[in-house]
């Protein structure tokens, strides 16, 4: 089978199909999305090597249970042992011995087929199409924001960043945060939320937000990718408000800690979310993503794919199986 | 006055005597004690210029309202402007335009005299000694995480820095922690831990608790007053743990950031607490502070308390008024 393989260098490559393993399903990829996270792990993230991608639409072809075989699914990405403390505990997600689709330890999704276990797959319902199915995982990762803070103590809410995950942050944002604005550096993208009736600020104007100190957010979600995002945020948030902290990369930050005590913000690290929840607000027509896609390519150039989801300014690119 | 004054050098001057404000008391110290942040101040952290000191307890001498006067007392440490939307909102110690005692915009107490607004003061209650009293405020500070994080849901909660602040956090924390261990460098410190119950770990065997993923603690303090605190806590605390930041100090860290949004870890800062709190304590004898104490100077001798507090592996020194 094709797939697009990182061990320390991106490649198509001609691998034999994977075998499922007892519990596992074989699944024939439909679309991928390109993340962020797929990126930062070619430049090192994660120590990974294997075939990259976690976000995908698939179908269903060979399962010991024969009642998905046919069926369109999206799965969840983290493996657990399913034995230890947390996982016995319902915090599956966090099990330290767990592989995870395309970053650690377990083949991912940009290739004709991938394995999961049968208990990651959530089966898509007929109305989400192929092109809105492929951002479940995402989508679920901005949902756990509202697993994790009372949305509706807050007043005030800036979502830091304009990129793929900050958009569908905003949009999962919008219904919960009358006084929402997202800040982003990118015109073109700002707009897209502008036509979702979101409002937006430019970054370099955000300096007239910090001179103003009575209005600063009680909310930040921290979303642009960057290793200059925490320290941004920790500006931007208003004393004893709250910091959702949403990027991973590679490397290591440099900033004053400082204000983080002295103002005591509070910042919460979240990660993946509610694959279920995802899918209904998928199925509830109320998102409309297509235009945050900017490209869809067969896997064939998956390199020209990772090329286009690389450069400045872009926004989704799919792979397409 | 005498005061030990930094412009840059510390200094011990011969100031005029402070002329108190409208609704504020003039207070003769009694004691003052030596604090991290007055230590970070000197390598520059906020920038300060004045009379260092914030830890006191003093006598009235002159106030608006006589009912003070020859009251001993201790002071909250933050002048809110009383007017903006923090102020109104029961947030003064965050107001923006605050001053702070000794560390921002306002002359401290290591001085013959200091004054406080009387709304800050509050009275000592008689059973409750000068060298007791003196610790009121990083009591407080303290106490302040029992104020923001919901305790009674922690399981296993490990102090890092077995200093100044860990010694009074490991007290204040332990009649709520039933599994609550201090990890520090320093064996003496641990000792002053265990002779009043509490466990501890040294520093370098911690690896072996980071090795048994499932004992890992869910709550830690951080309280080492170094830059290396929020990094090592971050690899101590269990997924979907909580980080209580203490330590404030001059300057940038570099750290890993993704185990905070890959463990999913809320990190809490957390400053200056309820002082009426702290007295109940206080006044409660259930703590016995006197060891924490290494040496008590007179005033002229401020230079050396200060190098004796500068001295590795050092507990609190007092400045006596």
């Amino acid at each position: 089978m094709k797939a697009l393989y990182f061990d320390g260098k991106l490649s198509l490559r001609d691998l034999p199909i994977l075998k499922p393993r007892t519990g596992e399903a074989l699944i024939r990829m439909i679309c991928a999305g390109i993340c962020n996270t797929d990126l930062e792990i070619i430049q090192g993230y994660m120590s990974f090597r294997g075939v990259l991608g976690h976000e995908f639409v698939g179908r269903v072809e060979e399962c010991e249970d024969r009642s998905w075989i046919g069926k369109r699914v999206v799965g969840e990405i983290n493996l657990p042992c399913g034995q230890c403390d947390f996982c016995r505990s319902g915090m599956g997600n966090h099990c330290p011995a767990r592989t995870v689709l395309g970053i650690s330890g377990k083949d991912g999704a940009f290739a004709e087929y991938l394995t999961l276990p049968v208990k990651n797959l959530h089966a898509v319902p007929n109305n989400v199409s192929d092109l809105d199915a492929v951002f479940t995982e995402p989508l679920a990762a901005a949902l756990e924001i509202l697993e994790q803070v009372p949305i509706q103590n807050f007043h005030r809410c800036i979502v830091l960043g304009d990129g793929k995950l900050g958009q569908l942050i905003a949009r999962v944002l919008k219904p919960h945060c009358p006084d929402l604005n997202v800040i982003g550096k990118h015109e073109h993208k700002l707009d897209l939320l502008r036509q979702v009736g979101i409002k937006t600020q430019m970054m370099e104007k955000v300096i007239d937000w910090v001179e103003d100190l009575e209005k600063l957010p009680d909310l930040v979600v921290e979303a642009t990718g960057s290793a200059l995002g925490l320290g941004m945020a920790l500006e931007l948030v208003r004393p004893r408000g709250t910091l959702v902290l949403k990027s991973t990369f590679h490397g290591r930050t440099s900033l004053d800690l400082s204000p983080l005590v002295v103002n005591e913000i509070t910042v919460v690290g979240s990660r993946c979310g509610p694959f279920a929840k995802a899918l209904d607000l998928l199925a509830s027509g109320q998102l409309d993503l297509s235009r945050l896609i900017i490209g869809v390519l067969p896997l064939d150039q998956g390199l020209e794919a990772v090329e286009m989801a690389q450069a400045k300014g872009t926004l989704k690119v799919i792979l397409k199986g």
